[in-house]
């Protein structure tokens, strides 16, 4: 494997992975692996990552799952790329396919219910907040510069099947816009937890699963809380990297 | 003071005040307490509670702020004649006024814009689930039955002052229910507290915060955790009790 300037290989310690990572690009955090350990998808499930980075979560979903298939949908070049490569090295290219498009557009490029499961991990900032260069791959990973949270909820529920699944990592400061877009659009939030740095702080992370076309009841899980003490995981967080 | 059949007075161990019960119709329970905690009102302030019941709520929130007035709206007599006398008990009679009415007509009864806080702890249940009497005081109280989560969120709406602030304690089930209507009818979620009873379990209450007219932004805070171990409320419950 031929790795361009900046690029390492990295183990993602689970089945034998390996992803292809740029610092200057796109690192998968662990947003990327509490989302893929959040999410389930069945034997056979038909499944899309929209704005899929390098794809990390196409890899665990894959290692993890029965699936049949695996789109991962980037619009930025780079990291479709590295997305691409990592595919390749794990010999993973009969199930999981990375596309360059627009998320925006996805459901023009895929079809109208065409996937069992959507999973994302977008960018979590609006648009105009703090950017310095908007052309950045970084910040198009970050900010709502290429889609919005709306484009990527109305996309979604177009992308699925009736009683296809959502699931979502994203900031609980935007939970207000999150949850009023998925009723609007038909994805009505099922199942939500919220990870916490301690169990005493406020949650940095909220993820959600979302059914289309289900009715309005909602589990709201126990905390899932990282850090027992300063750089010491909890358990359940320690199982999640050993299982990811 | 005159007890009717079945009541009794119970002391609720802030600034000397009392409350008169009747178990067959409604006690108040440690959602109201949790509430009028989270709640918070400026001097001045005037304030609705919207289903009174026994006038708990407005009776703590009168004890711990110093809003100029509360008014507790209750649509049940038994309930409306338990809230009324322990007013007068303990002479709240100059800043608490309960009134026998229909929350679905309080915009009507009160006028709109009329209040700087409101809030609520309404019925949690969707009116046909489980009800074998539906006349009976308890049904009314814990059923949707003589008013639906739409009407207690859109007649606040109706009733707060811009930038008036709406308080609510509801089961988390119902929350996908619940930041849509406030969405749609303009009470945007600012704070949002759930609470646990214990920190590995999942919640069973939502403690809610809505600003009229606020621009989205959620703050979701710590999470509540009632007991550390069986029967031992954690420190911070002690608390909340100790300052109710």
């Amino acid at each position: 494997m031929n790795l361009l300037n900046g690029e390492r290989i990295d183990d993602l310690q689970i089945k034998g992975l390996k992803i292809i990572q740029n610092p200057d690009y796109f690192c998968f955090g662990i947003d990327a692996v509490l989302l893929s350990s959040f999410a389930s998808a069945n034997a056979g499930d038909r499944c899309i990552d929209l704005g899929t980075g390098n794809g990390v979560i196409p890899l665990l979903m894959a290692a993890k799952t029965r699936a049949s298939s695996f789109v991962g949908l980037e619009i930025q070049k780079e990291s479709f790329s590295l997305a691409n490569r990592s595919v390749e090295m794990n010999s993973l290219g009969d199930r999981i396919t990375i596309v360059e498009g627009d998320i925006k557009k996805a459901s023009e490029i895929f079809g109208a219910a065409s996937f069992d499961i959507v999973t994302t991990n977008p960018p979590y900032m609006s648009e105009n907040h703090g950017i310095t260069n908007p052309d950045s791959v970084k910040a198009i990973a970050r900010h709502e510069i290429k889609c919005s949270l709306d484009d990527v909820i109305s996309q979604s529920a177009k992308l699925l099947v009736p009683q296809g699944r959502f699931y979502m990592v994203h900031r609980p400061h935007r939970l207000g816009d999150i949850m009023y877009l998925m009723r609007k659009y038909g994805i009505e939030p099922k199942r939500m937890r919220f990870v916490h740095p301690y169990v005493n702080k406020d949650p940095n992370m909220v993820l959600i699963e979302g059914l289309r076309g289900g009715k309005p009841n909602l589990i709201v899980e126990a905390p899932l809380i990282v850090y027992k003490e300063q750089n010491i995981y909890t358990e359940e967080i320690t199982n999640i990297y050993a299982n990811a």
